[in-house]
């Protein structure tokens, strides 16, 4: 049985009746199957969303990701940043776009990894599309709430502040390139929505972002705004266990791992000097790590070894 | 100069100065550029949500639509949506998904399309996503507000309200259709934004959906909530001027046209036999036809020629 023999209402049918199973939150008014989804937020709250594809061929390859969790990577790479923001999720929708000969198995293992995690992070499926397409194409826009003018930006970044990340980098990177070599990449990153709406609430924070495309590339979307550059200590980057032992055995520099990879989706802010790592870390639950300093002008380009390195 | 030549963060940053140019409303407290949007509804509203894909080869063909139209009939076949639901519209975010070889030419055209729409229906482009992918899709997801517990739903019609539909019926599939034989799809429907906000205000309204699919293919959702069918007077479907005429001269049928035909965007709805044409005709602007009634039971097929229909 494929998408091309139940039909486009038949599968819309299906997916709506698993989202139901998961069972309706009271701030759903309307939720899947009619022209619109309406969700109500608390009184003055403002609203959140972004939107991300992920693209057969470009972002994954079913060879070497179950739909299961291509399914629960989609969703996370949205709820990171509502994270990012310091929003709490309110719902999702989601546009599938599939070859009519697309198996209803691979349907059903998508559904129930983008279920399993909208369970887990408060996030229900509350409406979406389905086209017939040459190549998959998954795209969920996510829905938030935040207490109003207290979204964090990308923006925020001033001379003198420290710049922090959450958890540990590289992990994902590690799984993916383990993966072009025949490998399966089963990892799912935990969104850091708690952590997100504990900065938004805490005094002295300056710019934040998730790390999706990696650390560099996202480090440089916190600089935009301004003649900042930031001093990374590289040595002081967080990464798992052993990692760097893991790295070399399997032909790959922990260093390009850790600056350049992405799907960490860890925070990336910066935060006044005044406000103590240790009050971070109480408030936000989880561990920070502090990897350099933003300072005023350009960066000038890239140190060519290790220590520290100028954005 | 194509997609590939300027690159993902290139495209973005000239799109996104492109919506900027358009001005920013003040709902909008954080637009293009950040990890998420961030939007203010008036205090108390509900939050309306709708996704649509457009994917080339099975909702348009380059050949016979311009990037500039594409963009255009893509946001409006979303603001139908909140219409449908009686909502004002507060922005959207767009996911493009294109290949690396798409003239850049063809993606200005795009977003000019997507933006002339936006400016006059006051629902700016608040984000997006670009991806690379081997076919185009286009998705958009559109935000709107209501006021709280007005939002009209599908499931409202009861046995006895009459069936009414806005505007006339007709003319998308009439264009299309002749598209078909090598001419060019140009025109852009009017989501019925008013009209919606004024139904949702007006008590006795019934379900709503607008006609997207064509006017039996959505009546059937209006009705799929309850043992209902409607008889319709198909001789009473309205229609432009001379449209059997210019039907017939192409070789189609205007009944199969009027029926099956989609992408109208008129308001389809029940009303409480109470409520008087002309009382919704004033409160809405916009001319209302009665096409039909509802009634108890499930229908029993279609009659095979005109006259009345049940559904």
């Amino acid at each position: 049985m494929n998408l091309g023999d139940l039909g486009e209402f038949g599968v819309i049918d299906r997916i709506a009746r698993a989202a139901r199973r998961k069972g309706v939150p009271r701030h759903v008014v309307i939720g899947v199957g009619d022209d619109a989804a309406v969700l109500r937020p608390r009184r003055g709250e403002d609203l959140v969303t972004s939107t991300d594809a992920m693209v057969e061929g470009a972002h994954f390859r079913w060879s070497s990701m179950s739909p299961r969790t291509l399914g629960r990577r989609a969703l996370v790479a949205n709820l990171s940043d509502l994270a990012a923001m310091g929003a709490r999720p309110l719902g999702f929708v989601c546009a599938l776009a599939a070859p009519a000969c697309t198996p209803l198995a691979r349907i059903d293992g998508l559904v129930a990894g983008l279920l399993s995690e909208a369970e887990r992070y408060s996030c229900p499926l509350v409406g979406g599309n389905l086209a017939a397409a040459r190549e998959t194409v998954v795209t969920i826009t996510v829905l938030g709430a935040v207490e109003p003018g207290r979204a964090l930006r990308r923006s925020g970044a001033r001379p003198g502040d420290r710049l922090y990340v959450t958890g540990v980098l590289g992990a994902a990177a590690l799984e993916v390139a383990r993966a072009e070599g025949g490998g399966r990449v089963r990892r799912v990153a935990v969104p850091r929505l708690e952590a997100g709406r504990a900065l938004a609430r805490l005094p002295g924070i300056g710019g934040c972002i998730d790390v999706s495309d990696g650390l560099a590339s996202d480090l440089s979307h916190l600089l935009e705004h301004a003649p900042l550059h930031a001093k990374i200590d590289v040595g002081a980057l967080p990464r798992p266990g052993r990692f760097d032992a893991a790295c070399r055995r399997a032909g790959l520099d922990p260093e390009r791992l850790l600056l350049a990879g992405g799907e960490d989706y860890e925070l990336l802010f910066t935060a006044r000097p005044s406000l103590a790592t240790g009050r971070i870390e109480r408030a936000l639950g989880v561990r920070v790590t502090s990897i350099g300093a933003i300072a005023r002008g350009r960066g000038k380009g890239r140190l060519a070894a290790g220590g520290w390195r100028h954005f």
